[in-house]
């Protein structure tokens, strides 16, 4: 059903843009169009992601799974780093780390629990998770902010270069014992099944689906990022704004629907590794890529998040930290995260 | 015994306050009086809610013990907010998150290590309360204070508004979670049975002596607040002081007295759940009552803390999470509470 | 064999060093040359303190081994404290929390899980732990910081005596806890025998070895701290590094040293005994006894860390507590605590 409706938004939505584009419509519609085409082409880009890695076995699957994961907001930044917005590209990676944690794990938790009174997942999942999130937010997020202070700015950018380099290789370290060292160490007997799927493509079809809806969101994003000053003045947002919940929600919408269907058929595991693995992989792959690739461009991009932007990631951590601890989630605590995440977005709005 | 010397203490109290209030005794020899007389009628709210909670069932009762627990702290702050003290309200709920979490819990878990070598409690509800305590301190608490940094003032009330009513919102759905859809499912077989207490008083009376206590409490309170600016000045105190320490033990001595009685017991649950429970009870209901209460008043309050106050919540709710996180305590967790407690009364005390 | 080598070391450097000095020898090469004697020295003292430990039982033996644990940073500490270097020692303590927690600890789980897919250590002492370090860090050094903005010295210096009392009281009753009231209470089965150890030298001999060691420290540590000042200069470091990086490894190389070896042993409770009983020590007994010792001298030292130092000591506990919260460790959770310490080396090299 969902891709019957994908389907439908794609082959309107594309020859719409470039027709939108081409006739410099105004601004806000062009946003909307742009929006809703990328939403469905990020879920295709998904689809042939999921089905290449089930082709590639798991060590390679996991391995696309995790870079191909967050293409989308990945393409979307490179053109906003081109247009020179890199509050809004920082903005929107605040977003990507809270709409995971807290709008996707809660909506997930909570949808679940309506109708499973408890929900369990891979416990020691979670506490790998939990160390990461704690290393990614508050120690390399947190740590350039603090001790830059009195720096100058070749000192804040070669701290956020080190810092960087630092995460993408703990995070490909992560993958490493993930995949290689420890697969299925911590595993769970009813977990070591669902690995004999069938591929959605085969994969000749899932290339081609995977390249031609990247060039269609590169071509789409390119033009998107110009809307946003428009649209900011039109509606009175900040470009922060835009950043954390728009970009956010529009790089991460298919991704969000298919963790809480997974929680809704008490695939918890699934639903907490879409959530939480798709922060993971946003703090500590697209982050420091972003910041290696901004140092092509005229304005580079430091990994210095406002205070604001810090607190809400490490507050949204600790929270998660503090409720995925025990490997059980309910509906409560569902509600729970969903209440931070409307308080946090009420903080950006009024800001 | 206690409860002889509550009742003396009433008796004798409430016509000394009326007649020391007529007769303009000095203040510092009121506030005394006061504050006495008030954790006599303290104890007898607390005595007649908890008969009422029995004769009307878990439901209901869990309901009222919700509402009314910290009654008298919240009749003190309205009477203080209508003198326009917000300092000093803010202050009291800095105070009762403070006393509660770490004079409470550290004196309960103390007093009941030196009788038992391992005291252990419901770790399903430790957990829970971990959450809901991150979610208030860190992110309820904490957003306002970071957020309000550039904003007007309009702006800062509405966002602390907008939190309040999310606060109560999710009040309510934690004691529907916890006496409706999940009731008794995280329980212990051994908790099962202390349901069947018969109540103090009957229904009629207990109704009557909570409504002449909170008369009573209401026409003392109002004349403690006035008593505040002449304190401070005479004992050199800060009015933070007064409200961290004096209103926040005077508002809920009573319970601190029965929590410690329950840990000395080896009632863990029950010491938990008064330490705890009261705390969220403050945080989550009388804080943003009270900032709804404030509007009707000429100075309203909003939810921003000072730096030093949220610092000091912050950390003692991650020690409480840390420390109650395993289900068990020991005299040593006691002492490291207590500890805590004495190093944040120096500091507000030199502040 | 590593013996042999801090034997060699030690006959060559204490005379060298000597020599060096009453030759006025260049800064850079007494640094040098005091730091490795310095360094064999620790591991000289370290052996004897473990031998009177064995000797003694124990408890007296658990005394000894947490008072005479960080001797060696201790004596460097107070000659620099001595020479009015504050900043320096205050930095040196930072070094020794963040050099203990994620450089000994994680080279310690990544050696150890090179070797063994997962390591257990006792979860009782790791939660126990924790609560410590959150108290330790979190609030006794947080708390001055954030309270003293608007003091005065006078009172800025009350507060870190009186925050130092505590500190030293309940480590006292920490141990008293370890020791006596709850000893064994915790231990698990095969832990109860590693006890009937041969001590490496008779009581006489470990006294001998001790008093002439801490002889040499005193005097080679004396000089050191005169060498900073050129050294800095010449390197372009900042005292603050010198203080995190060089002091801290100086002062506890032989410790680190043990803990790797005792990990790649399958030893994980001594190795994370070493690494975070360590931790404790420098923040309980170390530095509150170096707050009391400095009121002896000119320049007295409050227990103020700057906030790049609390922030990094604060996120490294977080890190610590939740990754070792579950008792288990293996490789990659080593590498994530040792790129946590190359951030802050970066860090703190380019303030």
């Amino acid at each position: 059903m969902t891709n019957k409706i994908f389907m439908l938004l794609t082959f309107i939505g594309v020859p719409v843009s470039v027709i939108g584009t081409l006739m410099h419509w105004p601004s806000i519609i062009l946003f909307i169009i742009y929006c809703l085409t990328i939403i469905a082409l990020s879920s295709y880009m998904g689809r042939a992601t999921e089905s290449l890695a089930i082709v590639a076995g798991p060590r390679i699957g996991g391995l696309l799974n995790a870079t191909f994961g967050n293409a989308v907001e990945l393409i979307i930044s490179v053109f906003a780093l081109k247009a020179g917005l890199v509050g809004v590209v920082l903005a929107s990676l605040t977003g990507s780390v809270l709409g995971n944690l807290l709008l996707v794990a809660g909506l997930s938790f909570f949808v679940g629990g309506l109708k499973y009174k408890r929900q369990k997942f891979n416990v020691y999942d979670a506490r790998h998770n939990s160390g990461l999130l704690m290393f990614a937010v508050m120690i390399a997020f947190v740590i350039p902010e603090v001790f830059s202070m009195d720096m100058n700015d070749t000192k804040k950018l070669s701290l956020s270069v080190g810092i960087s380099v630092i995460l993408i290789l703990l995070y490909l370290a992560a993958l490493f014992f993930k995949l290689v060292t420890h697969r299925g160490v911590y595993q769970s007997d009813n977990e070591a099944q669902h690995h004999n799927e069938e591929p959605e493509w085969g994969k000749g079809r899932a290339i081609l689906v995977l390249l031609l809806a990247t060039l269609a969101v590169a071509y789409i994003s390119e033009n998107l990022v110009h809307t946003f000053e428009f649209v900011a003045e039109s509606f009175g947002w900040s470009e922060l704004f835009i950043g954390i919940i728009i970009v956010a929600i529009v790089g991460n919408a298919a991704e969000h629907a298919s963790a809480v269907l997974m929680a809704f058929k008490n695939k918890m595991d699934v639903a907490v590794e879409i959530a939480i693995g798709s922060t993971l992989q946003v703090a500590m792959f697209v982050a420091p890529i972003l910041v290696l690739i901004s140092l092509l461009y005229e304005k580079s991009m430091p990994l210095l998040f406002s205070w604001q932007e810090l607190i809400a990631m490490v507050s949204s951590v600790l929270l998660m930290v503090v409720i995925s601890n025990d490997g059980e989630t309910n509906w409560f605590e569902g509600l729970t995260l969903l209440a931070a995440y409307v308080i946090m977005g009420i903080g950006f709005y009024l800001i």
